[in-house]
């Protein structure tokens, strides 16, 4: 599938969907979509991912089979100065994709217009009609099941998990990712957006994953959601963790950072705290330890200080830890694969 | 109004709405609606609230102005069982309220009915539908927050706010309610089912009603919801307190329980472990200690048994302890008016 990815004024640093699509998708992307980069290429920006060409708008971009919203700014609004962009993508005959909490096949002019240009408006962060509360049954299921988790939003979780199951694939482990989210979703093709389920469900969409999941394959490593220190996801972070009952937790951090993004009076505490806050929260419904960390280090210039921030995580939480896209995941892969699975 | 309130099968240990509303509601109820102890009446199962008959079914209840759904199973659904009641309800020309997951004014057939008798399908679960993300700034109101948080579901974490708002109104403070469910919305006339919210805004929610009720009263009691404990519902209480950001709480127990309801498999560990759990969980977010306890003894008949279960409790947690329905509230009201503000 050829897509256009829309991603103004926030390419690459606070678009998430766009550079995970870029980096670990199946799609081909004939352009990113983005008025204060255009004219740069994709590669001016991010290495080591497919290259593509920056367009102002809509108009600009190549001949594709999909537009897809590649950012999704806090709360999940349709910022309406998109409107024009996604307008064309369906007056060109394109299928829009969102992973937005405002559902694009709700919108009576895109709604309108898809039926015209007999289009498809795809809202991948709608979970399904049936979900449920959880059953606390997803402890049983016969695979090795790890989370990701983080001290924030935005620290690299979906990328660690991808990059982990990558590597347990390597090693020669049937792994699979489990997406929670709305790029893990548009990446991997299934999974459900729990921060969109009712809350009272959340948990339930969790386990239902894991479920569907471990049926399927012998480790699944499960992307974890926003963090049990945030004051506005803590909830969907919970309910997520109890809901898939992991044996093991792989602990996902920004270096340098410091306090909650967007929520700046919030102070991330060290990252051993956190690492245990992780496990006393679990403790008590389906204990897991932190086996692993993944530090994200790209605000990092040089390799030395980069490593040097690894081994300083690695010692406050004891256990190995990496930067899976600068280094080897192997090490934290092998912790995985060393961790026992819990009864 | 006058009220009749199903409760088929469950009145009146499984009947939470149905007992809170005669307890503490303003509706005047003329019946209950329970199949099985129909010929008996409140008064035989429930002392020291407003009496009324028990009958079969709708066809028998008195005169009244509305159907309130009566209880909540585990996951919300509307049993096939009460739609012959909801029925003759709404042909008698009855408002039909319910606090379901599942939305009557949804159901065709009731819809249909409600129309044509010219009557209304309340559904007080239903969340408004401008709700957000939290801001993390629930902690800046000018008024003292306390949560009420629990070691299950359906351990009297309502019925202890109710009661405590009384007893700090007797005290001379201006106290109030804040309802986050739907028996407390049911009882007090506002609120926001938070377990109903999208995961993403159930703190956004629980902000809100402590920001709007704030600006009317000096005190509030945050209804808390499930338990950080529940392998299905820890989501919504996570969402509730980092939402509420209260100052203080006070922990609510059923004697005797020693495992989560519905979901035996998961021990509830000793009292004392839960209030420390509780403090842990909101210190890096926004700190508050356990200042009291709400314990149900309905269980213990005798009086000194009672009062004994109340002590080891209160040293458990070095704080007062009561039985806000069974003994005086004053103890936990007077730790909750000398527990400091946090800033």
């Amino acid at each position: 599938m050829r897509v256009a990815i829309l991603a103004h004024e926030k390419f690459p640093d606070r678009a998430k969907t766009a550079v995970g699509i870029l980096r670990y998708g199946h799609q081909d992307v004939v352009a990113v979509v983005d008025r204060d980069t255009a004219g740069d290429r994709v590669a001016d920006h991010v290495p080591d991912v497919q290259d593509a060409p920056i367009v102002e708008s809509m108009a600009e971009a190549p001949e594709c089979d999909a537009l897809v919203i590649g950012i999704a700014p806090i709360g999940g609004d349709f910022d309406p100065s998109w409107r024009p962009d996604v307008r064309t993508a369906l007056k060109r005959g394109c299928d829009v994709i969102a992973g937005l909490h405002y559902p694009l096949a709700e919108d009576e002019e895109f709604a309108r217009l898809a039926t015209k240009h007999d289009c498809d408006l795809q809202d991948v962060r709608e979970p399904p009609e049936d979900l449920d509360v959880a059953s606390g049954t997803a402890g049983d299921v016969d695979a090795h099941v790890i989370a990701t988790v983080g001290t924030d939003c935005s620290t690299g979780k979906l990328t660690a998990t991808l990059e982990l199951v990558q590597g347990l694939r390597d090693a020669g482990y049937d792994a699979a990712a489990v997406p929670t989210g709305q790029t893990g979703i548009l990446i991997e093709g299934w999974g459900i957006a729990v921060d969109r389920a009712i809350s009272d469900y959340a948990a339930g969409a969790a386990e239902r994953l894991v479920e569907e999941a471990a049926a399927e394959h012998d480790v699944l490593v499960v992307e974890g959601q926003g963090s049990i220190l945030h004051p506005a996801y803590s909830g969907v972070t919970a309910s997520l963790l109890h809901g898939a009952m992991p044996d093991a937790l792989v602990l996902c951090h920004e270096a340098g950072r410091t306090v909650i993004h967007g929520y700046e009076r919030f102070a991330i505490p060290p990252i051993g705290e956190v690492a245990g806050r992780y496990e006393q929260f679990l403790e008590p419904v389906a204990p897991a330890p932190v086996v692993g960390g993944a530090l994200n280090t790209a605000g990092i210039d040089d390799n030395d200080e980069a490593r040097r921030a690894i081994e300083e995580f690695a010692a406050a939480i004891d256990a190995p830890v990496t930067d899976p896209v600068r280094f080897d995941v192997e090490p934290v892969v092998e912790a995985i694969a060393d961790s026992p699975e819990v009864e």
